[in-house]
């Protein structure tokens, strides 16, 4: 499983020529997106495509959830992310001749993703099955500053001899996508999911208006365009109900060129009337065509300049991987930096994979890159979580729990999972919840926040948890029949995670209001309620196996079957083997334990940590996306320095090198938002559980140089790690006490700080199952990683 | 909740008048069948109807399961019972007026399962709307002797005056029924399963041949008539793809009768083609026409004359709970007699609920009670489970196994599970199959089935057990992540009930080798495996609660939340309640525990099994109908004889007072066969696990006299419980040594043998949940009984 050859460079990726088979990576790799509007980067012609893509944060089709056997609690009815009105469309014919890379030559063809500019550029010499060549370059943006909009520009230019050009700029409803779930009654449901409600044009302005079948949002896509061309050219305009064109005819001589710049809006709404969305596209277009296409690019170069300076992650010495690091920072800052009160899914807006949805890997992924580098992208995610708080508080009645519950898997708030063991039960996420408002808080101290949707998130998943556990007759508070991370295992008892991070969540709670009395009394808590949660959170049962002297990932976990690991096992494990021998045996899909060393290392001793991370090591196959960024934490901290470089790679390029052989359904924004977990939390030994920023940076054999920045508090840092001595800079803003390798130290602006490292611990190596080692990254040079093939 | 009101009779079910609402019950309840085929009670004229159903055993319709998440392992498509061609219709006009009871006036109307005649009568004075009245008498039998043969006796006469009679007797393919299930490409794929094939007619003889869509059974339904009617009456036969009718006209004066005699025939393959299986119904009507209606009668009442003498239970001081508890012994018969290779569903051929699929209800509650009255039709229904190996030994290598893995529910053999934390994973069903083989074994004897059929199960289901467990690091062999059979639970570690019967199984596969030394080697058994069986076996891990003594259903178990029982909660818990809190919850559908202490029981003490009783007392709701019968066994033994009694009469009448309802689904045949295990295994004490048959009796405060009858190794027994003594009586056969309360004592005929009951045991009562105390049954006199009121 390989997937396209990108060219290696630190601030782009870049494609030369054209592989058809690899056109679904490419299409997720090269996706646009401000976290709001998310454009796949198909081909501007259309075709060939792998799945045509534009997608609007929030916007999905209901579909039936069906069961063979009923059980009481599951979801009726699922959201799926769809395929909207397509403005990404140049139709191009060349003499007659449409423009197709199938057919005719292609002499050159190449794409970059710019992410220092924020755009996709394309540049393509084609020649026609009847010799006539042609040039054709064009860019495209999602806009950062202007959150509605998408531009474009083309540019046309035969080579060689005139030819005659006709230009098709589209808005297109109802493409056809390819089915790929097994169930006909969604496929019929998602066919044509969009209702045409309105079109119209005028001059080169054409909007197309529609809505839902079954969920019933309405969307509107207006373009406009400037065209510039030799005179003689002409334009015409037409819409009809599932389609809007703007037709330019030209005869252009050779090296002459046709330049046509498209600005697309998009504006939906469960709520607002047709008229009025059509109004707020049209306005969205007279802003952006009053900023132009320099202005527009001017703007993106801006707010990507302001953001790198907070988030830049540089590495030396392994070149593949810087370029991979900032993708994976990118692809996260794309994924949230405007969605603005809406979830953040688990593959952006790259494409339809999980149906468009968000887990928890919105907080425990994806946010604590955002928190350190956009925080308010990171607190509108959690506003996104808060304003879902009454679907919650519904789904933990129907479920006979008190607080709220919030959904393994949603779009728009609802519980969306089909399959509870592995869905319902995962009841974690909403401990992850509470994390990442304890994160988000630590990090801005933003008391507006804390005092609103903060404590309110807080105090309802306090509340559920007291429902979910209850004490033993020894006292001990326990978490019975629940699924933790992993999900070769489910419906356990006293999952360690989910109990370390419940218990933090109860703590969390108490806190908040203790410091928010007013809100306390509103909220209806009393002290009672709170002394519950203390003592929940006291009480917490956390197994232990005595024997081995590790922690079972949940009770009775270390006495189940040991797995016969075969490299000869096709992969991944949950498609050839049934769930029964998975839950009952000693095989991890991810790290679940290993996480908990991480997210609760204060629950640890280092010997624990140590004992714990190499029994793990053994028995995890890492056949989700979310593991080895986790590992790579840990590896660090137990002192596999080197196997944490590997660990990083693999998450890192799991999208450039389609290593999960399943990029074409979108990029997976988990192990990004990993990656810049496994430089940060990792190398840099970044913790934040206390009331301040600590760091133990480490590195690797392989690196020669490792630096990150951060936004911590209104301040900007910088931390470089040397091959002997970490370096940290107070970039802006006031002084700031840190800690490095556990002892503190003041930073101030303008005057960096450098300490040594301390000796590397010598761990015995760990071992992985047979066949599931890391590929290793070379010690100073790129090399393959390639462990599936 | 309450069903129609029958007649007390202790031979038969009766109902007088005729209560619209209660139709599906009497479907049920008068449904006849011999277990080749069943016709469901409807009214002779068809309409008005719960639900149409002829069942033919082992015809049903493939279609898909539909999930809304993919899970390996989960069976893609499911098998479904169909109605398939209706022969018991005889539509009649009045006058031109038809027949039908929701107009005119029912002057009176009855019907009357005979119990030892074997047949469904029916009485009927109706004054047509006209004023019109006639008097109609008809007789029905599913055939015992003849087994593809079902016959009526239609008798029509006209009161104080004349009148004009047309009499249509049918065979209707693809008559409506109502679709209860959710998915509609399930109800599309049922609505009309049957597509015509022939149809042809001939003198007063048609019939009709029609194959399933997607499952390819092919089936032929043929009838033939005599008509005794004035001069001048007419008849008509025609036929049509799926329609064939005998139309008889008639003029009859008032007295004067008009009498009509139905046989019908089905035959029904996969593999035989049309003209075969039209040929075999046609020779089965010849056959049934030689015998004639006197005779089929006379044939039915001798057979069941048979098994009466081996099979009668008789109740002294509750007239109500005589009759249901003879119904329960017909209903188990019914479903068996004549299934021959087929399976036994948990309906029968009753109705269409649990899709018309077969269970463990087959080898643990429906064959204990063949196997000790009818003897060969228990041998044929594990010559049927033996015919499914294959697809067994197929499923097991699905799921990654060895050996075989029965389905949890099934018609052709199948896995037709689509929830399978409560179906794949409740491996427990191998273990039962083994035991009912055992069972099967010891009363019969039956050295070729042992030799054929027996070992094969034994082995096969020996190495599945191999493949599940495992023996941890101490040496224990553990059985991780299965479900037992509480529903209530899911997934759990060591279920007694599961290892201590896997145990069992364990020692059988190895005994039986060791008998069957050349099978076992066509069987490829080394002494290598036997020794892992019997390792695994001895090595057991059954989990103890030491502190609170008494041992949790599975590990952690009694650690679980303790349930809030309320009065008020809805029922069934699991239609209101998410599994999520079941399933860690101490909170029981059904026994489990306490069904581990009846089946194997040699791994109690006397001690341990009474707080085991009453802890499991404390937490089991009864939301399923094969609890109160196990419970009333161990109740039984450990001294709560007259809770004992409680709970068989909640056995005995679930489907006479409609308890859980929905008997319009068909009866609860395993709450049948679990009747005759309350009144033999647990008021006779019965037990037969060690090489031979022990009786420890016990009389309720409530009954003067219990009296059954068995069938035990060629012999006939008859047990009478008494106030103060037990009388075992030989009836037929050679001289017996039996156990009575612990003591041998030696059995021959014509030498009954009384002994005293030893004083009873005094426990504290036990204790239900609130709200789900069993209904009191009063000490020898009826009152009604109506726990869900």
């Amino acid at each position: 499983m390989r997937g396209p050859r990108f060219e290696i460079d630190p601030w782009a990726i870049r494609e030369s020529g054209l592989d058809f088979d690899d056109l679904g990576v490419c299409e997720a790799v090269f996706a646009l997106s401000n976290g709001h509007i998310g454009l796949r980067g198909n081909l501007d012609e259309g075709e060939p495509a792998d799945m045509h893509g534009t997608y609007l944060n929030g916007l999905y089709e209901t579909r039936p959830l069906p069961y063979a056997e009923t059980v009481y609690g599951n979801p009726e009815d699922g959201q799926t992310i769809i395929n909207v009105v397509d403005g990404k469309l140049f139709r191009i014919l060349v003499d007659d001749e449409p423009l197709d890379l199938r057919y005719g030559q292609i002499i050159s063809h190449s794409r970059a993703l710019d992410m220092r500019d924020g755009v996709l550029r394309r540049e393509l010499e084609w020649q026609a099955p009847s010799g006539r060549h042609v040039r054709v370059q064009t860019t495209r943006l999602v806009s950062f500053t202007h959150r509605s909009v998408a531009a474009f520009e083309v540019v046309i230019e035969p080579v060689g001899s005139p030819a005659r050009i006709v230009a098709q700029s589209e808005l297109v409803a109802n493409e056809p996508v390819p089915e790929r779930s097994g169930d006909p009654r969604a496929a019929a449901a998602l066919a044509a999911p969009l209702k045409a409600e309105l079109h119209g044009h005028h001059e080169l302005r054409a909007g197309l208006l529609h809505s839902t079948h079954m969920s019933g949002i309405r969307l509107a896509g207006t373009m406009d365009h400037t065209v510039d061309g030799p005179p003689g050219t002409l334009t015409e305009i037409e819409s009809q109900p599932d389609l809007a064109r703007l037709t330019i005819t030209t005869e252009l001589e050779a090296g002459e060129q046709l330049r046509i710049m498209k600005v697309l809006a998009y504006g939906w709404s469960s709520r607002r009337p047709a008229a009025a969305l059509r109004d707020q596209t049209e306005a969205a277009l007279a802003s952006a065509f009053r900023t132009g296409w320099d202005g527009l690019l001017t703007d993106q170069r801006e707010y990507l300049d302001r953001f790198w300076e907070g988030a830049d992650i540089e590495i030396d010495g392994d070149p593949e991987l810087q370029q991979a690091v900032r993708f994976a920072v990118f692809s996260v800052l794309q994924a949230g930096a405007r969605a603005e009160m809406r979830a953040i899914p688990a593959k952006g807006l790259t494409g339809r994979g999980y149906d468009g949805h968000t887990f928890w890997d919105q907080e425990i992924f994806v946010l604590p890159a955002l928190t350190y580098t956009a925080p308010d992208a990171a607190a509108d995610a959690l506003r996104w979580r808060h304003s879902t708080l009454d679907l919650a508080q519904s789904r933990a009645q129907e479920l006979g729990l008190r607080g709220a519950a919030f959904p393994w898997r949603t779009i728009r708030g609802q519980e969306c999972s089909g399959y509870w063991p592995a869905g319902t039960a995962a009841l974690h996420v909403n401990a992850d919840i509470a994390e990442a408002v304890r994160r988000y808080l630590t990090v801005t101290q933003d008391e507006t926040f804390a005092a609103g949707p903060g404590i309110e998130i807080l105090v309802e998943t306090a509340r559920l948890w007291c429902s979910v556990g209850h004490h033993d007759a020894g006292g001990a508070f326990r978490i019975d029949g629940v699924t933790g991370p992993d999900e070769y295992s489910a419906l356990a008892d006293n999952n360690v995670y989910t109990n370390l991070l419940a218990a933090r969540n109860l703590r969390l709670a108490a806190n908040a209001v203790g410091r928010h009395a007013d809100r306390a009394e509103e909220l209806g808590v009393s002290d009672e309620e709170v002394a519950t949660w203390r003592a929940a959170a006291e009480g917490m049962h956390i197994p232990f196996d005595a024997e081995l002297g590790v922690h079972p990932q949940a009770e009775g976990f270390t006495r189940q079957r040991r797995w016969e690991f075969d490299p000869e096992d096709e992969r991944p494990l949950l498609l050839h083997v049934p769930y029964y021998l998975l839950y009952s045996s000693q095989v991890c899909k991810q790290a679940d334990l290993v996480h908990a060393l991480y997210l609760a290392g204060e629950s640890f001793s280092p010997e624990q940590k140590a004992r714990d991370f190499a029994f793990y090591e053994t028995i995890t196959v890492r056949d989700s996306s979310l593991s080895a960024s986790i590992q790579a934490i840990v590896a660090v901290e137990t002192g596999h320095v080197d196997l944490a470089l590997d660990y990083l790679a693999e998450s890192a390029l799991v999208d450039l090198h389609d290593m999960a052989d399943n990029t074409d359904g979108g990029v997976h924004l988990a192990a990004m938002g990993g990656t810049w977990l496994a430089v940060v939390a990792g190398f840099g030994g970044m913790r934040d559980h206390d009331d301040g920023l600590a760091f133990s940076p480490r590195l690797p054999g392989g690196l020669d140089r490792i630096a990150f920045r951060l936004r911590y508090r209104g301040r900007r840092l910088r931390v470089e790690i040397g091959r002997r001595e970490a370096t940290y800079e107070l970039l802006e803003g006031e002084e700031l006490p840190i800690h490095h390798h556990g002892d503190w130290l003041k930073l101030e602006s303008g005057a960096p700080v450098t300490r040594p490292l301390p000796p590397p611990l010598t761990p015995e190596p760990a071992r992985q199952p047979p066949g599931r080692e890391p590929a290793r990254r070379a010690h100073g040079e790129r090399v393959s990683v390639a462990p599936d093939e």
